[in-house]
């Protein structure tokens, strides 16, 4: 079928050589043209300006809008204004799913569908295909469906889960309608949280293991601060990056983000010109936004982006006023850098 | 080459099955006949006794011991006694690593070698093989090679790490010799601090997609607790088991755990007849008690253990003071099951 | 000075009585008749409709509403319409600080000031004060400074913060101007974000001493479940009323709301019949929300917000996730209640 | 009664000086000449030797060792040989409880008790007397309840507990044998375990407050970072100082932390010079890995230690994993200190 794609990024590009890969027309327009004019070279149909992108839709015209987030709302109404009643917008960027609520129900009065597509895997998609969480009413949803085939994985070489058999389900070929407008995003954002907590499961057992030698290098600590209490069971030197490679086979934590974390550490095992302060993107927020409102609980998530905040220093004040309450009731002096359990004994508290 | 195994419970049979399949000769014994019979009617050499087990052995002997953790020490003293110089006793089961560096030692002055093996796979691994992290010195563990080839997955069909050539290592294998004794059991330990981050983030991000209809449902609430703020953004019918299936494809956190997550759901997607009870075995109070001894910050992996204590009411005390210091302070009663948040306004604190 | 109130629940005739004791007029209002006849009785000026009310105020009229947070809005609307320019509306309710940018902005179009007050204290408010935290421009809250005085708890026996000299400042007579609009109730949320983050302290930390005797109890568990490792470190039998009570003097986690505890265990050393389903009110959630926003991190204040969930069984599909997996992976089955560390040893995983 | 002191640190010499002005009689010696000379010169009877110091004590002999956790066992073992049947040591200091399990067991095969005692008070304790946590046998506990009595703040000016009468309990005096030896010091333990879970929970709220206005100062943030989602609700600019003031009177939370992070605040409202490094002594980590072996869950003071860790840094490697990661499925390259949350859109997860 034919698909627009409103913005070339990476993402956007590489959504539409894997439809063009798979036999569907494809009409691009980005605000920049060098990247309007590389897709048109691979095979895209090529538009100049909104009107023309628009011209060269055939109706039900089916929209595709992949762009950041920040700028989604903007871009939305500006062709939404260009579109007719019964044609289609897709916003597949990482948009708010309470945005998509909004949207949709402001484009319905105008007879337009609106469809929400949360998209993950990353700088892979492009080979392996993104996993779609999908949004909207069933008829526009139906309508693409061609579409979301291709661009998702497929069924792979993954083994069928056991219980299912016949046809293979939509889900099972990487791709799901999941609700009505804003239920692509909403899994979507969860998918997210979710990564968090694994990404930072496997980063606490990590840095157990590369401190496993405690017990060896403590003799670096002052005579002011107490040893560590039984050095002789953290005597370990361990290898990270084999510890990664070794879990990817047979172990219960075998995963992606494993192979991901073994290739980092392959490639460089002391991580070294990392400085350690981790981004959040706005999915994790709004994750643990949502958790709360509906009274459920989410600790490990939550935990999991507090140390991103914390990796930034986002804790440099509340860590100033333990240290000054700590001076105030004990009159502990900070230690400087490389010491951390202080002088236990006849200290105050 | 020969290995004798004491112990043939479920783990310790397929151990020795897969074992057999490799083409080495395994001698067995359990305090259990039957169990006994059942492996040599397999093809294994059964032994009546300890001092028959030791018997049929051949120097340097061998001695896999895999059973509960809480008998290990035992056991081993116990074969231990008729063992030779030379000889090396491995223990395969889940022990503290703690144990591991004081049994090592003892039995050092024995002139025993004792190697500790964290093994991950769970039931699946007679068929998958096992992931074997390996503690002990270079001697045995280099003696036991062999055998520990055959028990581990092998390369499989897992894509190679990028950056690494030339022959396989060992981890690549799926087994891995991690440093002295101690070592293997304690990376088996993060392994499964690990585990418990990973299987939470999944379970509270699931969670969340269970109530995102809390919208819809919210109408059962009483009229003296507060509304949900924004109802129009809870209206998700979502369906945990299709999305779980989604998740296996192309997705950011695809992982053998969420393929098992996907079974369960599909086998039973309301989990009905479950009570939500989660046991902890001992690793991840290990891995916690671990982390703090040497300082590192496990805010996730520890929030998923203390999940799994409240899953079992062990906050039960904790939950009656604070509803007592909210009477106390507020005069606020407690609300029955079904209601939660309280009605806001007027109310002190 | 003269001072309107609208709603007579406790806490508004309680502040209207403590006002009365300190010499100003106050004319009241509530839909409940009773109420209004109550105060009238006590020395108030009663109205018998809003009109009523709002004639029997001199201008600049100051019009406190103290209802339940979810009606604020209607009642704030109600009166607005019959005040005139100049006038002031002050919510003293729970409101979330976001309705106060909102309601502010909107009634400044109208010549209304808008205050909000974040009050602290309980049902101790008449005898103690209240604490008092406002928002809202400076000569709306300049006009009702004497009431706010009133009010507020006063000096009392409280030492003077060590630096501080001179003229009595507001803040140390127990009221506050923070800031704008909002900025009383924001004050107020983050101070009941940090009282929960404290009673969870108290309540786990109680939570352990009341587990001291595990190492006693012990012997109740099966035997299929792992008996406690060291069960000679825990064999207190010790007394949690008695505990809290010494605690209140001379320790450095001295505080009125241990002073709460101590009376609770007091009451009922056992806290027998409560349920420990623990109730959260607004606040505690928009304070991890605003700090998600900002992103500051927040693991206290938001792991004490989910403990309350978790008290109310909102983790339960989480844990069957849990339970679901473990089954999954390692053939484990549900323990019955009672029961809780599995039997180490040779488990899968 | 006669009490001997060993130890002459700022908390040994300040309790030997409020015994005196309660009238006992104490005996001192330090290892340290001018400690003793120092004491002496207050009226103390100056030891010149363990030697010297044991004859001048009458039996049964009350030794009391307040010195770092570190040497405690060695000081008593030294003493203990010096020492006749009957009479008692008392370990004052910061001792893990375990300690005084094994202690107070081969002490009493010597015939010598054994009391450990838990001191709460800080720098202000020689004025408002030290709150006392104390374990032992009932003989050797009820011999020293004079001394006790004394150390301990008293009654003071704190009003009774609804529901107490009759003659004061040594709790309300604040001082309380809570059981067997080891239990004055895990009551210490865990009071030290809450008091870092309402530390955090003022620092996490306060850092709230320190940031609300996020709103005002984002424009700092560059182009490609998302901007804050609704900067309207972030526009204050809070003074923390002033409102830990204002709290201290009549809210729920006021406190004696509260009133030290006021005078902390007063004296220097932004804390420069602060490196904001928290150090922790053993009683935190002691109380989480207490929790984790009797199954208790302690999700805010596990959370309150952790924080402190990371405050020191000692979450890098596990942030470094966390970039690392980032990296290889998204492409994402770590933002300049200032910068924090990503730009959002069409990037990869």
């Amino acid at each position: 079928m034919q698909l627009g794609m409103v913005g070339l990024g990476r993402m956007g590009a590489n959504i539409v050589r894997r439809l063009m890969r798979g036999g569907h027309e494809c009409v691009v327009y980005d605000v920049n043209a060098d990247s309007v004019r590389q897709l048109a070279g691979e095979g895209a149909v090529g538009a100049e300006s909104p009107e023309d992108f628009v011209a060269k839709l055939q109706q039900p015209r089916a929209v595709w809008v992949m762009i950041p987030a920040g700028l989604t709302g903007t871009i939305v109404d500006q062709f939404a204004a260009l579109l007719d009643e019964g044609d289609i917008i897709i916003d597949g960027g990482n948009s708010n799913y309470r945005d998509d609520v909004r949207r949709a129900k402001k484009l319905r009065e105008q007879g337009i569908h609106y469809v929400d597509i949360g998209t993950s895997g990353g700088v892979f998609g492009l080979e392996r295909g993104y996993c779609l969480m999908v949004g909207g009413d069933d008829e526009a949803v139906g309508h693409i469906d061609p579409v979301l085939k291709t661009i998702a994985p497929g069924v792979g070489e993954i083994e069928r889960t056991p219980g299912r058999s016949g046809d293979l389900a939509a889900e099972e070929q990487g791709y799901l309608h999941c609700g009505p407008s804003g239920s692509g995003h909403f899994v979507k954002m969860v998918h997210n949280g979710i990564e968090y907590g694994i990404m930072a499961a496997f980063a606490e057992g990590l840095n157990i293991l590369a401190n496993a030698d405690a017990g060896i290098t403590q003799g670096e600590h002052s005579a002011e601060v107490a040893p560590l209490e039984e050095p002789e069971y953290y005597q370990f030197d361990i290898d990270t990056a084999k510890v990664a490679e070794l879990w990817r086979r047979g172990s219960v934590i075998s995963s992606w983000l494993l192979d991901l974390t073994a290739a980092a550490l392959q490639a460089n095992p002391t991580l070294d010109g990392l400085a350690g302060r981790v981004s959040d993107s706005g999915e994790g927020r709004w994750t643990v936004k949502a958790a709360v409102d509906i009274g459920v609980p989410v600790p490990v998530l939550a935990a999991s982006l507090f140390e991103r905040f914390a990796s930034r220093d986002e804790d440099h004040f509340a860590n100033q006023v333990l240290s000054a309450m700590r001076q105030q009731f004990g009159g502990h002096q900070e230690l400087p850098a490389g010491d951390s359990l202080e002088a236990g004994g006849a200290k105050a508290d």
